[in-house]
Parts: structure tokens; C-alpha cells; sequence
């Protein structure tokens, strides 16, 4: 079945087809001519020529706007249920591209409360996960005049006015309809959404005026932001602007680079000798023996080792093409780009290992409103 | 049909039987053995002889505890939807009563989300409304150094965690069951119960010790305090006690005092004319000419002037009795009693309005932590 697939805030399971997502959730494709526009701000990020970045809502409107001198905010955030891993870089490194090409603010929201409240931990251990997590966003240079962190728990007194005006107008049927909750759904999960509604609006609180907002993320959190959007116009806010990504995939050949599966998965602060052993275990497109893969070739569609490529690694176009055919036409073998993929993976991490390092006084000073971690 | 009445938080409807309620809600009855105990610690206030406060859930186990030597906290609180009236003032008298003979700390709730996320107010509106009825609490006379108001808006960053606790504890389908939530109840009144419970199991926290809490309030707060204390052994905190009172009755005759009808409803802010013209508006037991009451006499049970002394103003047992007798026996016309009675309410008042403006300065001192109004 082709619709075999569920994506949610917190259950991403099924080969995704991602076109068929789009329709489902009601986006609207990244076309020639809105490419061509985002092109007259800079060259467009590898993300959005790949299509990894690829479906939107309102981006036209919130362009037009900014075109009359009007800046705009960014948003997103993650939830801090385990340690970073690449998967989770990928959203936050065209987050910053969007920084650098439009020079806006950034809010980042770091929900420890939903993460206490959807997984088996204690607020204590998200919200040291999302410290752990805000390190890694930290590292990957945004600016730190710019940007700013929000922690649900720390900085609840800013976003709880602004989650009740959300939660007044969203009924449990609403709820239900967009998440699929039921009878046996916990309160705070229900209420959880208005949470996640709140930083989109607390552009136009802070500058006092109607400020746009875009929120560049993956696209299993559209259905937050369809409560977001639905809640807007009634309480005075505009509706923020959505470009969603595709998710990124894990080792093993799944859809979605999950820590659920650690071996399959490379964390921000994982040694050259565990990439090395996490990537040599990777699930490829080769071929059972190295004569077959000489002869026949291999197939980088399925191959986990070029989606790395694909979605982090190789921001040259050309390369990635080059990548792709000389596995198909048998003259690279799996062991080979496995190798080139683990010391791309430890030049990466050895340099943003140092900014993590450093991040940790950027972290206070980024803090919303001077909260204490 | 005799039990043919609704008592919910947000809904009082129908002749109660509250007799009939205390076995509705599986609460225990304030049995002679236990006045005759709580008479040990001091006189009972009227509110208990007279059974206005007459059932408990656990009094006897939080008794035992403060026999050991442990101090316990009141939490008591009030929904910011008006004015404070009369009826609000009723439960808080007696709330001092417990503080002076027990010597221990308040904790008062001033619930203005719930009354944002319930009614058709906005949270400014709310939030002033918070500010007018802490005036009167303060007015009473509570001990400034052993009580704190708590307003949720301001005190969030200390409520939400514990409120969150409490909230992945509880499903839907209990919200459900305990206040009748539906489809269309928005996720905030879903959600809200877990703030009602998170002051509950502030003073464990406060003091670092298992710390119990008695809860004096309106029968109407049970469905709240059932949650709270079903969520409690499971996060590590004693159950809060119970003590429920009646509802306080309005001048037209209800079983609730209501800000619906202004003019059966008399505000702590009103002037001496206001108070003898509604007094004078009344519904009372008389009979319809002075003959006919001469002759078959009232009936008290049914005057709402009778109530206002049985519930506020008529302390003395014995001169109660006395009214109610020489009513039955037609030796008291309704006139009489109402001009008695504007005139206790407006010696309170005079009273009342001067200590409510001493009040302004001791808001902010007795403000948890301290937050700014």
C-alpha cells in the first residue's frame, strides 16, 4: 500500500512518500518560480536545490513582505529527549543559512516539558538534554546578537499567556483530528500543542508590532502548526510561514536517523573510532561479493552511506553526481565510500567539537530573557 | 426527583442535597468523635458547629500528623472571574480561623488562567480581578509572614513543573469522567486541573520534608482535589487533606451566591445604600401581609436574610436560635430583620474597606516570591 506510512510529532513510521505527504498535509510544492525568487537573495542552500527542504506554506507571502523592508523572525526548536546526532543538525544547518541570507532573529525553543511529557524521563534529565542539545545548535555558529533561546520550563512565564490564548481556542476535537489522540492521552499532551504555538507568536509581542515568522523544520511537525495557524488570525497574530524538510535518514537504511537505534546513529560527540565502527556497519546498495559489484554495480538510492552525502556531506552537486554514478557503473566499491564518509564525518566533528566546547559561555548569553540553565 | 442538582467547579445548579453530594463524592462526615477532637485545639468556629464546614476527606490523618508535632499548610484559593462578594468572603473567615488556631502557613491561589481559559474574559481582565479579591483576602487579617498568594500567570516557572507531574498522571478519560469534558472543551480547561493541583505539593517542596496540606474550600473544588489526590502517592507527596463547606446562599433566595444577579449579590466595595437596598430586595419567609405573619409566623429555613446571619453574621448560637424562633412565631416582621441585618453588614463593611485599603501595602509582601502585581 503506498499511503502505508504515519508521520507525526512523535511517530514517524512506514517508507514515507514524501509527494503523497504533501497532499495529505495540504503544503505546497518549492516550484521553478518560487526557487528562482529565493535565488535573487543568495544562492539557494544545497538543502532546497535537493528538494530535501521542499514543500511550504505561505514562503510567498512572508518574501513579499520582507521585500517591503519588513524583517522577519526565524523559529524551531527540538525536543530534548536524548543526545544530538547528525539527523538533527541537518534542519539547524539550513536554519543558519536562512539566518546568514536574510540576516533575521532566531528563536529556538527547547520543549524539555513535551519531551517529560511524551517519553519515559524526568524533567531533570530534558532539560539537561536540552542543554546538551543547545551546545550542539550553539556550535553551528549562529549569530549570537541574533538568536535566542527559549527553554520551555525556564522561560514559562513568557510563553504560558501566549498558550492559553492558543488552548482557548482549540478544542480536544481538534486534538484529536491532528495528533490522534484518545480517551487514554495524558492532559499535559493534549495541552502540549499550545506550547509549541507559543514562540510563533512572541515575534510581534517583543517588536510590538506584526512580524512575520518562518519556521524552517521537519515536516513531522505540521500538524503543531496547523493549530498555530488556525489560532492566529483570532487572536491578532499573523500566521507563521512553514518550510518543511524531508527527514534524515538513519545508518541502517530507515527513513528517519532515530536514537532508538544507537548503533545506527552518529551523535555530536562521538569519537573517530565509533564513526568509523557506525559507519563500516552501514547499509549500503552494494552487492554481495566484490566481482557482482564490479560487473553490476551498486544502488546509491537505498545506500545509507550516499544519503549522508546526500543530506549533509557533499554540498557539491557535481561530486554527489559523480558519487552516484561511478557506484551504479561498479567503479567504487562500499568499503571505499565508507572510508571517504568516515573522514568527512570526523573532520566535521572534530572541528564542531571545538565549537561545542566554546559554545558552552555562548549558551548564557543566548539564553531568553537571562534565564539560569 | 431529589437529586436532581449539578456541583462541579464551574457549575452550581438545582436544590443540593448535600448530604446526598458527601455520598456522591465519597467524602466522610464531621462525626461527633472528631468536633469533640477538634475541640481540643480551640473552640470550633461557627462554620464547623453549625455544619457549613461539615465533611472532610483524611482530617483525622492530617490531626494525627500535627499531634506528632508537624506543622501542616492551609491551601485555599479563589477563580479571578469578578468582584469579591460576601459568599466568596465565607470560606476565606474560616480559612483564618484555621491559621489562628493551628498557628501555620497559607498558601492562596489566585487562578486567572482559569477563569481566562473558562469565561469570556481576557487575562488583563482576569489578572485585575486577582489584584481586587487578594485586597480582600489581605483585608481578613491573615498572618502576612505565614501566608503567600500565589497568581498563576506570575508564579508559572514554580507551578508548571508540578503541574506537569500531575498532568502525565491523568488521562482524558478521568478529566472526562470527573468534570465532563467533552469534544468541544477547549485544551486549556483540559489541561488546567494540573494547576489547581500544583500548589497542593508546594509545601513538600518548600520544606524538603513529606509536609501535609489541609484544603478548606467549597464542596464545588472536590472533582479537583479527587485528581490531585489520586495523582499524589505516585509523585512522591502526602494526599492533601479536606475540609468542604456549603455553598454561601444568594439574598434571592438561591442555593449559590452569584455575580450573575448584581442585585442579590453584595460586593465587599459596596456603600451603605447599595447594601440596605438590596438587603431590602431580599426573598424572606414571610408571609404576604403583616396580619397573616403576626398570626402563622415565618420561615426561617427559607429566608435568605435568615441565611446571610446562619453563614456570616449572627456568631452567637443562642441569639441565632432566638431569630429564628421569634420568626416562627410571628414576633419579627421581614422589615425588621433586614434593617438588623444591613446594619451588621455595613459595621463589617466600614470595617472591611478600611482594612482592604491597608491591604495595598501588604499584597506585594505577601506575594510568593515576591512577584510584582
Amino acid at each position: 500500500m503506498a499511503e502505508d506510512f504515519v508521520v507525526t510529532p512523535w511517530e514517524v513510521t512506514g517508507d514515507i512518500d514524501y509527494d503523497v505527504l504533501m497532499k495529505r498535509f495540504g503544503t505546497a510544492p518549492i516550484d521553478d518560480a518560487l526557487m528562482a525568487r529565493i535565488s535573487k537573495y543568495g544562492e539557494p542552500h544545497f538543502m532546497l536545490r535537493r528538494g530535501i527542504f521542499y514543500t511550504h506554506r505561505d514562503l510567498d507571502i512572508l518574501l513579499n513582505d520582507y521585500d517591503k523592508g519588513n524583517r522577519f523572525y526565524i523559529y524551531t526548536g527540538r525536543g530534548p529527549s536524548g543526545n544530538t546526532h547528525l539527523g538533527h543538525l541537518m534542519p539547524w544547518i539550513f536554519n543558519k543559512w536562512v539566518q546568514d541570507t536574510f540576516k533575521v532573529p532566531m528563536i529556538f525553543q527547547l520543549t524539555d516539558d513535551e519531551k517529560f511529557l511524551f517519553k519515559d524521563l524526568t524533567l531533570h534529565q530534558t532539560t539537561d538534554f536540552a542543554y546538551e542539545n543547545a551546545l550542539d545548535l550553539v556550535a553551528l555558529g549562529f549569530d549570537p546578537d541574533k538568536t535566542r533561546l527559549i527553554l520551555d520550563t525556564k522561560n514559562i512565564e513568557t510563553l504560558y499567556p501566549l498558550a492559553l490564548a492558543v488552548a482557548k481556542k482549540t478544542t480536544f476535537s481538534t486534538a484529536k483530528a491532528v495528533f490522534g489522540f484518545g480517551n487514554d492521552t495524558n492532559i499535559g499532551r493534549i495541552f502540549f500543542t499550545a506550547m509549541e504555538s507559543a514562540p510563533a507568536f512572541l515575534p510581534t509581542q517583543i517588536e510590538g508590532k506584526e512580524t512575520k515568522v518562518l519556521i524552517p523544520c521537519g515536516i513531522d511537525q505540521d500538524p503543531h502548526f496547523r493549530v498555530t495557524r488556525d489560532a492566529a488570525p483570532g487572536l491578532g497574530f499573523p500566521k507563521p510561514c512553514m518550510l518543511y524538510c524531508k527527514m534524515a535518514p538513519g545508518l541502517s537504511g530507515g527513513d528517519k536517523m532515530s536514537s532508538s537505534d544507537e548503533n545506527a546513529t552518529i551523535y555530536t560527540t562521538d569519537t573517530p573510532k565509533q564513526v568509523k565502527k557506525k559507519v563500516g556497519r552501514a547499509f549500503t546498495g552494494g552487492c554481495v561479493s566484490v566481482e557482482e559489484q564490479r560487473e553490476k554495480g551498486g544502488n546509491p538510492e537505498v545506500c545509507a552511506v550516499y544519503k549522508y552525502n546526500y543530506f549533509l556531506f557533499e554540498h557539491d552537486d557535481g561530486k554527489l553526481k559523480e558519487m552516484a554514478e561511478k557506484c551504479r557503473r561498479g567503479e567504487v566499491l562500499c568499503g571505499e565510500c565508507k572510508v571517504a564518509l568516515t573522514q568527512k564525518i570526523n573532520v566535521f566533528l572534530e572541528n564542531h567539537q571545538a565549537k561545542r566546547e566554546e559554545a558552552k559561555e555562548l549558551v548564557d548569553k543566548m539564553a531568553f530573557n537571562g534565564f539560569k540553565w
